[in-house]
């Protein structure tokens, strides 16, 4: 539980009203009641800021009220990212610091780890594993060997890292995401069947990296299949093998990124977005959702559609496409016209 | 095994033929072996009725025969009604009762359950979690702190439930799912990266629920993610964070609901669908496969493309784009022809 | 380590240069170190030829270098083919054989199991359970009821296979992978709820068969979800309850079959593409990525879009898309013509 003056002290912002105004969590404006804390930032919203029953309400400084309303009120520069940081003071307040081993785990003893790690129950963790301070292994987490893991990681229940990966510092890799399998390479032959080409190259996770559930992260057939630092992943997506993702990419759920493709820095794809294979894509890069990319992006663009075109393109097409059988009928009618046009004209000519 | 008698006694209907015959499976009737029970009623089928080698047929009360045929006869109001019920006797058969707590599995003394509930190996029961009557937890699946689960539901081996999670009363959840990871959110930063937005809320799963394999549902940034009572959800689906769906409403495998969004009641929507980030779907809305809604939905429409329009508008607009070379050449050839006859006006205004 | 000579034999290729130059590991050409072997097979990478710092490079035996190269040069008469058994040879030499049951997993004693296998800890086999020699059930498995694994067959870890289930020989299933849950069956009921279709069929796989990570194949209502021998599937792909997938088929991430499909031999669907329900695909048909088939398919041909035509079709047919606006304008601007001429006309039949 969280007083208004608290509060109002942790994000540098002001109370207007009752200061001893305490709160135990948090709650979209339209949701509020007694005992949360609401805020106030899309003007769509505005409405509830006089009907909300939150018990404190987060406005911005210079947000002027056209009525009366009820909760304590805390000013700061901005609710939006406000309630960002207050989210965080709840959490830290939540957060239990798991530490220690639990029991039945299996841990190689030719394995290596910092100080003040958590491992879970059924978590195992391979010969050659080297895990940094502060890293948690939630209950069966499998971690293959010689992975090497960096401080601060926190790897959560069920998550699978084929033997050889590396994972950064600071990561966070939610349930049932699987690094490290083989990627998808098979050599056709003769006979119709297809022989398998041993993946021997790894996956190397770096610093400040997210991902989502349930999130496939193949192994390369060679060298390494790598995402750079700050990429934050959802859930469900698939970065095959040989594929690079630069600096602070952000990627939506269930979007697919096939063999070989390199990303830039800074991109932002949308959901069930697609890049095919060997492409490469620049920095700054978005990709509407449910988009496919079947050829090359230079930096700075937006991409739309299946195949994507530059997104502006694609819209001016779409927009007549909805229209399509009125333009079909329009043609119908212009060949009718002209047929009028070119008999009357004929029998002219004849005249 | 199961006599024709017995069979007919359970659907009310009447057998014609030796009531001793007896199966030990249910086939599709292009399958039928001796020893099973088939059925007939996809008129697409008919010709298998005379050719099939199941032991016994299951047959609407009004079908006339069109010749001899060998099985068994069960006649009932309605064969496809009738074979789910039967499929339900078979199943009922084989059913273990699995009750009790295997070894070794991890279960917090700090939890509660209620009566013939049953623990599989390697399952991991936090602490302040609460289990109803007949749960089946399956090896493998972690149950984070506090969460809730009602009476009767099955969870699969392998299944994570992030903390704090609710599920309810009569639900089926499949291998690999995944409940309450954290929803994808972050605010940009001014130097290019993105920083975390904690996730402090929950999933909520209410009763008669069953959730396909792989299916990934997130927790919400405040307040809950929630599955309203009868929803069915398929395999590899992605329920954002924040996102409510509402009873009974129907989603096949690979579709993907964005941040936010309100589904109404007794929708369906179809494979590989997609819905962006915070619009509203209303009710008996259905959704074509592979089609992507950008805008909301009143109730009672039918949408297909992407973007999705209403699906027989698409459709008409999409028989034109099939042809749409054929509609260029017509245009192309317009413009010939009027260039002539504008050239021949002229011509003749100048005579 | 193994060195040029070694190498050579082994490829039965012939050296020039240092016999005795050793390599550690397998590089792309423009990643080549000291201490890797690299290829040179794409001709768009011919530059790195000459610049790579790999101590051995793969040549075909036909290449003339065009200057001066460090490397030692293996020929040999297919360099690409060459580097996927080179691959093979490191990928061998490094290959722990696993044996034995680590402790502590869950091994019915009504299980049986053949010569070799590997049971990792953590793993469930449920009873009535039959390994084959060779097989490898990595930590965190799940093994139901009554399946049913071949000789040589590797389950990653977190697999879950559930009862009833038969996988055949030398098959590769990967992490996260779920075989044999409830396929998506339920009958609409009157007052809009939904009631569940027992799935009483299983799931056949048969031999030399790989699946990728968190792949998801539906136990079939009754009978069997057959994956035919020598199929390839890569990772997050949907395969719904009743299919049938013939054999050699290779299917990309992400893509979904929903139910009773049958698709033949020797097929090759891209990622994200999918296919609706009770269709019937031939043999050798492409399906290009993110394409939707929502028809019968007879053999040999290729489908591209959503909805999927025959790709040349589809082709021709997006580039009049992609530049509708001017075609709109054309059709706008022959409007406007035709009236002028037609006015024109009927001014002059009035003169």
């Amino acid at each position: 539980m969280f007083s208004a003056e608290t509060i109002a002290n942790y994000l540098k912002g002001t109370v207007e009203g009752d200061l001893s105004t305490s709160v135990t969590s948090v709650a979209r404006i339209e949701q509020g009641k007694p005992g949360t804390l609401c805020f106030f930032a899309n003007p769509k919203y505005e409405k509830y800021v006089y009907t909300t029953k939150a018990s404190i309400i987060l406005l911005n400084k210079d947000y002027e009220l056209k009525g009366k309303i009820t909760p304590t009120i805390i000013r700061v520069d901005n609710a939006y990212e406000g309630v960002a940081s207050v989210l965080g003071l709840f959490e830290s307040a939540k957060a239990v610091n798991k530490k220690g081993c639990e029991y039945p785990s299996k841990i190689s003893w030719r394995s290596k780890r910092g100080k003040n790690c958590y491992i879970g129950a059924f978590a195992y963790i391979a010969k050659g594993v080297k895990l940094g301070d502060n890293v948690k292994i939630y209950p069966h987490v499998y971690i293959g060997d010689n992975v090497t893991i960096g401080d601060n990681t926190i790897v959560y229940s069920g998550v699978k890292i084929y033997h050889g990966c590396v994972v950064g510092a600071n990561c966070i890799i939610h349930s049932g995401s699987i690094i490290g399998a083989d990627g998808f390479g098979f050599a056709p032959q003769a006979n119709g069947e297809y022989k398998k080409i041993p993946q021997i190259g790894n996956v190397v996770i770096e610093d400040n990296i997210e991902i989502g559930a349930c999130t496939t992260i193949d192994r390369s057939t060679m060298g390494s299949t790598v995402i750079h630092s700050g990429v934050k992943l959802d859930n469900l997506i698939q970065i095959a093998h040989n594929v690079e993702i630069g600096k602070n990419t952000v990627i939506a759920a269930q979007t697919g990124i096939a063999g070989s493709v390199k990303v830039g820095e800074n991109c932002v794809f949308a959901g069930q977005a697609g890049i095919v294979g060997h492409l490469n894509v620049g920095d700054r890069v978005t990709i509407a959702s449910k988009s496919g990319v079947s050829n090359n992006v230079p930096s700075d663009r937006a991409m739309l559609g299946f195949p994507a075109m530059e997104a502006s393109k694609y819209k001016r097409s779409f927009v007549v496409f909805r229209n399509l059988p009125e333009l079909k009928n329009a043609v119908d009618e212009l060949i009718k016209k002209v047929a009028v046009l070119e008999k009357n004209q004929d029998s002219k000519a004849d005249e």
